[in-house]
């Protein structure tokens, strides 16, 4: 139906008083619907992550593709969606063992999966733990983040031994976030990240079948599951930026602009003819203080236009400048600076989804609905 | 009473099961004393800016010290406050006439005074306001970010006429807020800076009072209103970050590190003994993505212990390295990291607080209670 969308988001925009996120639904769908087939054409349980949405409505998108099991960032997301019907829960952050109330209490009606790094922390849950869980060690393959590398491999086997000792717990394998991947700046430089990942899933579970059988092996970046090609040695993916992808994915060569599924609309409050640039009404506690360089400039995102299904950038100098708290400044070449004025709305693609997102806490769709995610509604 | 303070935090922090943002109330208290005090001795309406606290409860403690007027930086946060007792705010931020519905349900219970910068604003105000309101004309003293140049006085003088002509509009004078002060590194490079606003606002006022009589003007940054002296010119001062204060103005040279009122107290989820990193459960949702060079080194706060009656830094060596999503990991020097293990709390002065405490929602007192935000509880 050509042409739907573009009229339905124009009276969307009508109604916008303030900062708000426009997510396409389509495009979002696209994103998950590719990212499904990808893990079943590769024999990859697909368990998404849930950090960048943080919405039940969302991941009704992902369950109506085939998701059953769900990555979560924190003890707090996964009680959300586990209220939201999800049973199979992997908490992708190394175990903080203060919360063991709250993994007790999920444990009743979930499977939790848990990162388990270090012996204090089996310890602690061996003792405190009423229900059983399973256990993911993570392994750090280059980010240099957390987890232990694969060279630590007698440190890996203790922690394992440990692990299986534990009657609470059920070690399943390793967890690896590739998070180096984000250096890269093209598909070619994601598929060298990617060889060296799987390469070490190969190589830890050479070392260690004959001692502890075969185990799983999940990855879950956005760049490696978006363009990496060959998965062998891997189990499982579970990325999650991939649902909306940013600019800073499309820098990456995760993506191309138009897989970007949110766009922040924000008023035109002032405009600055003798420097072309307009004043707006959405700061950093809306598109947080994420920034990157696009064409030597700090950006903190590139305005775009509306067409029929998916955004357009206008052009490269024509960025989201500086943030303060409220205010943001748009610079803009001369050609899009003419085309705004006070009273008007301007669309921004964000660098980094994830954290505009948790900002504003809802998303507006072309068709008026709004979605709510956890801050907002839990 | 020594000890007191130590003592009572101290058993707060062991009922700490995730981030948490710490607020000393004493020191809070003393920021906002010396700043009332300054200002009546310098004859100065004091008109705190709400945004970096956004809480009920610390309006409380500026109301306790002769607080009337306030200043926030949206319609909404006006609206929380309104509800919160307060009858004379000004919204520090270009006037968004997409929100006159809000303004004019606003208008019913409180005087509100707009920044209202262009013709534009004048005449939809005019023609939808349903109560009066007062109009501030905002001038760039320097900031670059927002508001009109004294040099452009033939458009502050159309501007003026306009708001004169406009009956529901009572034009009141000029607001500024001067954030270039924030690129000072010493109290003697904010006095220059503050010299330079009010000898703006001493021309402004000279170049228009023959004319237009006399009026009010109000400026606004943390930076000048603390350290500068000599406020001839101007009438109001609205300042902000220094009920809390940070890095950020302490590298500014706004403040000591004892003048720091908030902490994030993080879990110790992993340590890596090979590179003298803590890997800690308190990201980007928590600290936002700002960030400031201490000692060449990009960091997002640094660490802190706790001694009687503020927080102490470790060393600059210590600090907050990387932020993900909701991962933080902490470089240290080795004699920190030895102080340190997987369970521990770590205490950490974040680099903008204003920007720490919207993500967080609420603060955590010494005495065990919760202060909520405008965000938590509205």
């Amino acid at each position: 139906m050509p042409g739907l969308f573009i009229v339905n988001f124009l009276t969307v925009m009508n109604s916008i008083t303030e900062p708000t996120l426009l997510l396409n639904e389509d495009i979002c769908k696209a994103n998950i619907r590719r990212m499904a087939q990808k893990a079943r054409k590769n024999g990859l349980a697909f368990k998404p992550h849930m950090k960048t949405h943080q919405s039940a409505a969302v991941g009704d998108w992902l369950r109506n593709n085939g998701v059953e099991a769900i990555t979560v960032s924190s003890v707090k997301m996964a009680e959300y969606f586990a209220a939201h019907g999800w049973r199979d829960i992997t908490i992708a952050f190394p175990c903080n063992v203060y919360q063991i109330d709250r993994i007790n209490k999920l444990t009743e009606k979930a499977t939790v999966t848990l990162l388990i790094n270090n012996l204090h922390a089996v310890e602690v849950l061996q003792k405190e733990l009423e229900n059983a869980v399973k256990a993911y060690i993570e392994i750090d393959t280059g980010s240099g983040r957390t987890g232990l590398s694969i060279q630590q491999l007698a440190k890996i086997k203790k922690l394992i031994q440990k692990l299986q000792r534990a009657s609470s717990i059920n070690w399943i394998g390793f967890y690896s976030h590739p998070g180096h991947s984000y250096s890269a700046r093209s598909s070619q430089e994601i598929q060298t990240v990617h060889e060296s990942v799987t390469e070490q899933c190969r190589i830890l579970a050479d070392k260690l079948k004959s001692e502890f059988g075969t185990f799983d092996i999940c990855i879950g970046d956005t760049p490696c599951c978006s363009q990496g090609t060959g998965f062998e040695g891997v189990d499982a993916i579970s990325p999650g930026n991939f649902v909306f992808y940013d600019l800073m994915q499309v820098q990456i060569g995760s993506c191309q602009v138009s897989d970007i599924a949110v766009a922040m609309a924000c008023p035109v409050v002032d405009t600055y003819p003798e420097r072309l640039e307009l004043a707006i009404h959405g700061g950093a506690i809306h598109f947080s203080k994420e920034s990157m360089l696009i064409d030597n400039n700090e950006s903190f995102g590139l305005a775009a236009s509306q067409t029929e299904n998916h955004w357009k950038i206008f052009d490269t100098k024509t960025y989201l400048k500086s943030l303060s708290q409220e205010h943001g400044i748009v610079s803009c070449s001369k050609d899009t600076f003419n085309q705004f004025q006070v009273g008007d709305l301007i669309t921004i693609l964000p660098v980094h989804s994830c954290l505009t997102a948790n900002l504003m806490g809802t998303y507006q769709l072309s068709d008026g609905t709004i979605l709510n995610q956890m801050s907002s509604n839990y």
